[in-house]
């Protein structure tokens, strides 16, 4: 069982599309800077951090249900927490609330493969990398 | 078995993200793109007409599994395709393509619902529409 | 003199470009979301209120003075100012600086026309509005 | 009297915003498409030589003014001309037009400074350079 993690994400202008929604690409954003945050933040392992060491996450997949819209105003709290450690990859879960009032917006999964930055290739995922994960 | 459309993305210098790939939000964008071109282009039924029978398109979901990254310099052939028609929604698969060589860069699936444009809520996809997407 | 707001802003990993600095067109939305907020927080005139009342805020001009990069890591403090209210528009200019150090990273100008939201044609600001406007 | 050179850029959706407009920061990223476009097909000397040589190009100044919104459906053609050329800088024109009408929707200019990649410091632009810009 791994722990959950908010970051707060206020609405931009320019995220709004056509229908007056936070348009659906944005949240593939949205998580990326949530796990960003979180990783300097909550994990204490800044990506930084990874990169000094040669290696860098690559996102594998993704994927996004779509329950409401966010709208200008709305403040958004992209809560993430770790599914399951593999060797050489990460699942993460994802949910998007609205702070007001708590609903679900969105919600979803990536998975984060630890790649060699030079060679782009997979790496096992160092132990002391999976421990300080393991909160 | 239904037909597959293909629509041509250059990538531009925005695109590209601190990895020198195009970043991975873009490439909803670019089905989003592809899915709107060909309704108009394909399908003969352009999402303007949808709009003027008070309809809409919502996502309700979307899965990326990513491959190979797309560069600057690379022309994205976004393919797409009905996998379902069901009472009030679309299962649509894509694969975005490098031009030049032919490889499968990222592959995933939308599924759309038809929504009522004023109240939000999912509506009966009329047979007409229906029979303009078998094809 | 128009009193200065100020309004911060996380760099975001997705708005990283392939130099690894934000992206320029990034700060036109740093600044579209610095006056939305402090329209709202600074001058008590939320842009809801304006379209309530009919109108809408169009940029007329916009130009933009780049010094330095800001990089992933940093937070911009948006720093916006009233130089001139004239009968139909106002002039808006900003300066973008790094939190950190207080160095002025860019800084510009917008110009921005009242208009009536139904015919996009400029109107006259109201008595109440410019009041609002300077403090 | 320097040429001018057009570039074709298709709106796509995502690009529309709360107005129903293009939003205004994209023409910002079609006017940096559009120059790398022209840069590898009319001026033969694509960005990727320059980086080759050791040299970037660095946006040190950009104006808008923005006189008529594209909508979605619209064809931009971006159209630009080298003002001037400076020792280490570059004054670029654009016009932004409706394709169907031939309108100018929006135009402005971008100084470019030549630097160094490593250093990030002005260089003097090469007598080759200069010479492959005189057209």
């Amino acid at each position: 069982m791994y722990k959950k993690f908010d970051t707060e994400i206020a609405v931009r202008p320019n995220e709004i599309d056509i229908n007056r929604h936070v348009h659906q690409s944005v949240y593939f954003d949205y998580v990326l800077f949530a796990r960003w945050d979180q990783m300097r933040r909550c994990y204490k392992m800044p990506m930084e951090e990874f990169f000094k060491r040669g290696y860098s996450w690559a996102t594998k997949s993704a994927s996004f249900e779509f329950h409401k819209p966010l709208h200008l105003g709305d403040t958004a709290v992209v809560r993430t927490w770790i599914r399951e450690v593999k060797q050489k990859s990460v699942r993460v879960c994802f949910q998007i609330l609205r702070k007001e009032t708590g609903e679900i917006t969105t919600e979803g999964e990536f998975i984060y493969v630890l790649i060699n930055a030079r060679t782009g290739r997979p790496e096992v995922i160092p132990e002391d990398v999976v421990r300080k994960y393991s909160v």
